[in-house]
């Protein structure tokens, strides 16, 4: 069995971004000289997530227009009035004083929690003859939803 | 360490439809000959998820009206107002001359990207005994959001 | 190779609760004498979930709030007019005659299934230097959406 780890930072000029991983995943698994296996591929932040899904800019935009609806933040107005509504009751998140990066510029990060549930944190993808086995118009996103700082991901290959 | 890879193929006759799987992941564990470890299940396509849940038609049938809620058609009338709202606000998607299958019958497929993304693509069962290690009421579905055509999914076991 | 696998049992006193499981997971990889690998953490039950975030009480109040507007139930009336309008459309879930531990005292339990599909039942995490790789502030819980019963989980290591 062989099994290989390399470690990825971000620090995205945007506040949310989504920045396309599938060639570094790509390169884990040939360092790691797995040909049948399998990738995790695991962002180790609480307000970031990885998504599977297609490299066009206008499903990104799309996505994260609707993501800003569903879990609406509360550093900006809501979007419309459903996305009033899903917001916190109280008028902001309870989640103010502490957490991740606190104290800093941003400190209600609420929102970001709750992509980060949305889109989840994680992923496993197939290894086969040594390449990843993914359908033509898969690519591997890190969903950054609380950027300007650096952030860490995790791909651990495990295979032989 | 034992690995073994089986792909399936779905054409369903409705566009949207959950596809129960778990005799075929049980039976790639089987061929696999493995007693411990770990069995990969995801599919490879963006317009596509895996769900384990249970296999009541009740459940089905209002998981996939509230889907359409949260991650509205754009090739249908929204369901309701909150429904309408939670929709693209170009009036449609921007995910419009690209992406799986363009072009074709259905160009607008917005909203299978988003279901794919609350679903999940993939999901990873326990193998124990040589048996799928699952509670009483988990089986595991295809759920086809964008049918009527060749997709593709990849079962990878891995253990010993 | 080595596996190694661990059950819970979780019976909690609320209905709906997240109970903090890191350190449960961590001593199973401790058990399996696992140094790099991959463990999977799955709940056995289609009305509870797993996720990895903060360990904050804020966090948590706010999200349990927020999903019963999402995945509103049908045993309390509806937060807001958009909770409302996501649930059911029959007013009821379909979901009603059958299903996991029925017949019982809270006969309907639609919403707990679309937590989970919103939560994701299951996470892999990776193991790197006998420990648990997980970031600073990453921890794991168990969702439970319909307690007050006995609910298992179960812990499935692999690594070497």
């Amino acid at each position: 069995m062989r099994t290989h780890t390399r470690y990825m930072t971000f620090q995205t000029p945007e506040r949310r971004q989504f920045v396309r991983i599938t060639d570094d995943v790509e390169q884990a698994v040939r360092e790691a000289g797995v040909s049948e296996g399998m990738v995790l591929v695991s962002a180790m932040h609480i307000t970031a997530g990885v998504w599977v899904n297609d490299d066009e800019p206008g499903i990104l935009e799309d996505t994260l227009e609707w993501l800003d609806k569903l879990a609406p933040p509360s550093w900006k107005p809501p979007a419309n009035d459903v996305a009033e509504q899903l917001g916190p009751d109280p008028g902001d998140f309870r989640h103010h004083r502490g957490g991740e990066g606190a104290p800093r510029a941003w400190p209600v990060v609420g929102d970001a929690h709750w992509k980060n549930l949305l889109v989840h944190h994680q992923v496993v993808l197939p290894i086969t003859d040594g390449r990843l086995d993914l359908g033509p118009w898969q690519a591997v996103f890190y969903a950054e939803f609380d950027g300007g700082r650096p952030k860490r991901l995790v791909i651990k290959v495990l295979g032989e």
